[in-house]
């Protein structure tokens, strides 16, 4: 079985973001959003069957876990009210292609966050997605400013409300920016990896898992610039007199494969802890084009996993024991239709 | 010959760091900052001859292009004459070094950068560092703010004014952040790498060295996340119908060996084209310990290169010959010693 841990609903119809656009102009004009659109099953089968769901077949893998598009989150648009109203809309939809392919896609929720209101208030819809909707797991943006990175580092004590409820419930969450609104930063290219590689160094920094033994975050696109630079992380865990890197983040913090060339992931498969990594393609998304050089989709991770020298043993804990054992909302739902 | 092309004075005498601190209060309160100390030729030597000059002869390098302490650049303390006096004085002590070890020592300088002031007001500073001093090259900061990434991209025109001047003297510019005010950004271990990739994207996105052919760049850190999401890089170029990354930045922009373990290099040397990387390794700097895992300093780059499988003449070009290209008024000095 091979369930690919990063993938968004990059494809939703375009009645869902022309909502949005509606949403985004009201909020400017003082007005109300119009009502939801009414957007039929069809329409949602049409954009998985011709993307996802194809790509995903012709590539080998199994199964998604799936969120709304991390770009379009922009928890920097609007205020709370718009966030909340939009990301309840985005997870309505998840859960719609959850039901419409319970085989293939399994629910990841946005959160409702916006600048400077507490991560506190997002309880509440992590709580529905995953006790109502039937949801895995959670994407954590660790800057709903968009590119002006004034929130504070998730070490600080103003996320514990928030990790208290992830804990209670037993649900990971892939940390994840959105769109960028600092002309500084490209979002695919530049903002989403320095916010991994931010994160991870972060949890060096503090004892986060100290206070939260079972805390789990996804580090994606291969955990931004770490395991290039991992001897460096070593070497400043050692410089901050912290435990190594084995205790004291690595319990607690996985990478997936988001990295679209095969000596990338031969170097994440050489520094990283097999245990650390679950597969991932973040298809369709960032890169959606086809390597001169292979002639192979960028994204198509399995391909560079595929091409490792790994038992099968490994190559099972990568493509789906790991993603079991860090979401245990998905193998209790698997476990439960025998698999 | 082996030039270590990344090195800072990190280690600079007390009295010099008291200075600042001075001169940051003075600032506080308004007053005019104290007259610059008188520091002797043997307390520069002391600091120098048990640091990097010790670690360079005992790790078998013979120069280091040489720069004031980039975390303590800190273009966001202070204002515009804040800057220019620290800057100064900074500069002028590397030019002591220099002058104290012409043999190993080569001057690059950093800038009187400051938040929201052109870059224009520091082509003067450049300019005497260049051909009054004797300097190679600069550190140019693409984020004088600190960590909150308010400057415009490096491909903005904004920025044209000091490329010219690069361009006239033919000097290249190391990319480099300073000191971290935002408590998201630990220095070394977040900031540092971010910046480096965020720089290598703008590039992407951007026609710059259109405008500037010769315009040559260093990015330290081994290029940030770069190298490690190669792939992902040349999609990106690919998506934003930009020509490949060889013709289109990788003619102006050199990484580093500044990757502190032995499979960071491997990638490093595997992806990106031999004559982009500079031998470098920022001692003494980010990462000052032992690596427990090959009993040798994290920041002994030379080691990690030398065990790479490449031929007398490749070696030359990483330790000697790829430096004195991108730096042409370092060659232009060893030549006239004879070198």
């Amino acid at each position: 079985m091979i369930i690919d841990c990063h993938g968004h609903y990059t494809t939703a119809p375009p009645a869902h973001d022309a909502w949005r656009d509606a949403q985004k102009a009201a909020f400017k004009e003082g007005t109300a959003p119009p009502p939801y659109p009414v957007i039929s099953d069809d329409e949602i089968r049409e954009t998985i069957e011709k993307n996802q769901l194809r790509l995903l077949k012709e590539r080998g893998a199994d199964m998604t876990i799936f969120s709304p598009r991390a770009s379009a989150m922009a928890h920097h648009i609007g205020d709370e009210g718009v966030s909340k109203a939009w990301t309840r809309a985005a997870n309505n939809l998840i859960k719609r292609v959850v039901d419409l392919y319970p085989e293939t896609f399994f629910g990841v929720c946005q959160l409702p966050q916006s600048p400077g209101v507490p991560i506190a208030n997002s309880v509440e819809e992590l709580e529905r997605c995953v006790t109502e909707l039937g949801f895995v797991g959670c994407n954590l943006n660790p800057d709903p400013s968009g590119g002006h990175f004034t929130a504070p580092p998730l070490i600080d004590r103003s996320w514990y409300p928030f990790y208290e409820k992830m804990v209670e419930l037993d649900v990971p969450a892939m940390i994840h920016v959105s769109g960028s609104c600092n002309p500084v930063f490209h979002a695919t290219g530049a903002y989403y990896i320095s916010a991994d590689t931010t994160a991870f160094m972060q949890f060096i920094q503090g004892d986060l898992f100290k206070d939260f033994p079972t805390l789990r975050f996804i580090i994606p696109h291969g955990g931004g610039a770490v395991p290039y630079h991992w001897g460096r992380y070593r070497g400043l865990a050692d410089m901050l007199k912290q435990p190594p890197l084995a205790s004291h983040v690595m319990k607690n913090v996985y990478f997936d494969t988001c990295v679209y060339h095969q000596p990338g992931i031969d170097l994440l498969f050489e520094v990283i802890d097999l245990d650390n990594i679950l597969f991932g393609s973040e298809m369709v998304g960032a890169v959606r084009g086809i390597d001169p050089e292979t002639g192979h989709y960028f994204d198509d991770t399995k391909r560079y996993v595929d091409a490792l020298d790994l038992t099968d043993e490994q190559r099972r804990q990568v493509y789906e024991g790991n993603a079991r054992r860090v979401y245990p909302r998905l193998d209790a739902q698997l476990k439960e239709r025998g698999l």
